[in-house]
C-alpha cells in the first residue's frame, strides 16, 4: 500500500464514465418503480443519479435520447447466431426473444406498450429498439433463402412475425398456460420451417 | 294511447337491467380513464353509476366477478367461422384477434398485460377472455386434422400461438411497421399452411 497527502482517486473508470452509468441506472430504477417514458423528468433522474442536470444535458441532448440509451443498455445486444443451421439459428434467435437478463425489464417493457401507440416519438424509441433484433432475424432468412434451405417465395416480415409473436404473447402475458416457453422455440421453428397443411 | 293517473313505467327493459348495464358501463368508463383493476374499487364504481354498493353485490359477489363480466361485454362474444374451408374459417378468426368494435378496449387491454402476471386471480380473469376464443380455434384446427386438410402431426397449441401471435403484437404494438394488419390475416395463414422449409 502506498500513502498520499491527496485524496485517493477512486479506483477504475473515468469520472464521466461513472456519471453517465449513474444516470443510465437512475433512469432505468425510475423507470422500474412506474414512472412512465411520458412522467419521467430529466430534473427526477439528475436527483436520483445524484449529479446535476447540466451533466446530463453535456452527454445527451434531451429525455427521448438518453431513454434510448437506458433501454438499448437494459435490453443488452441484440443475439449472434452461430450461422451453421437456419433452424439452429432461428432457434436461438426465438429463444432470446423477450428474454432479458435485467429483472427491471419485465416491469419496464410491458408497461412501455400502451404508451408507444399513443406518441410518435416514443413509438420511434420503441422502433430503435426492437429493429436491430429484427434485422438479425431478417439476415438469417434471407441467407436461409440464398443457400436453398428456405423457400424462395417465402413472406420474410410474415415469417419474422410468425416467429415473434408466439415468444412474445407468452413471455409478456403468458397467452397460453399449456405452452412452455423453455421448449417453444423449438417447437415453433419446426411448426413453422414445415407448415400445417396435409401432404 | 292509455291515460294513467300512475307514474309512467320506463319504457324497455326492466329497472334491475339498466342498472346492471349501467354498473358495467361505470366500470369500463373507469377502466379506459386509467383505473387499474387493482386500484378499481366497488365504491367508485357504485358511484360512477349512481347506484348503491348494495345494488352491486346483490348481482356480483365480488370486483372479480364484476371485473370479468365487464371485459367479457368489452370484447363481445368469440367469432364463429363459416365452416366451409380451414383457410377461410382461420382467415376470420386471426382477423378477429385483437379487433374491438368498442374503443374503449383499446386503452384498457394493454394496461391489463402488466397486471395479469402480477397476480393470480387478474391472470385467471384474463385467461377467462382468452379461452373461450382459443378453443373456437383450436376446434378449427381439430376438424382440419379429421377432414385431411391439416397434417395430422401439427403441433396445435404452436399452431394457435403462431396464428395468434403476429396480429396480437401489430394491434398491441405496431410491432412492425411494415406490416398491415388488413392484409396480414391471409399472408399469416398461408405461411403458417405451407411452411417456410424449402420443396
Amino acid at each position: 500500500m502506498t500513502s498520499t497527502a491527496e485524496a485517493p482517486r477512486p479506483p477504475g473508470r473515468p469520472r464521466s464514465v461513472r456519471a453517465a452509468e449513474a444516470i443510465i441506472e437512475a433512469t432505468l430504477d425510475l423507470l422500474a418503480e412506474g414512472s412512465t417514458i411520458e412522467a419521467i423528468s430529466v430534473e427526477a433522474i439528475a436527483a436520483r443519479a445524484g449529479v446535476g442536470k447540466a451533466t446530463i444535458y453535456r452527454r445527451w441532448p434531451g429525455k427521448d435520447a438518453l431513454l434510448h440509451d437506458a433501454l438499448r443498455t437494459l435490453k443488452g445486444s441484440p443475439p449472434q447466431p452461430a450461422g451453421r443451421s437456419v433452424r439452429e439459428d432461428l432457434i436461438t434467435l426465438v429463444g432470446a426473444i423477450g428474454h432479458n437478463v435485467d429483472p427491471r425489464a419485465a416491469k419496464i417493457m410491458p408497461c412501455l406498450v400502451p404508451e408507444v401507440k399513443r406518441n410518435p416519438e416514443h413509438y420511434a424509441l420503441y422502433q430503435s429498439i426492437v429493429e436491430p433484433r429484427r434485422a438479425v432475424l431478417r439476415e438469417v432468412l434471407r441467407r436461409g433463402i440464398r443457400d436453398g434451405e428456405l423457400r424462395a417465395d417465402l413472406d420474410i416480415e410474415v415469417t419474422m412475425a410468425m416467429l415473434t409473436g408466439p415468444m412474445l404473447i407468452q413471455r409478456v402475458m403468458n397467452w397460453n398456460p399449456d405452452l412452455d416457453v423453455t421448449t417453444l422455440p423449438a417447437r415453433v421453428v419446426d411448426q413453422v420451417l414445415t407448415g400445417i397443411r396435409a401432404g
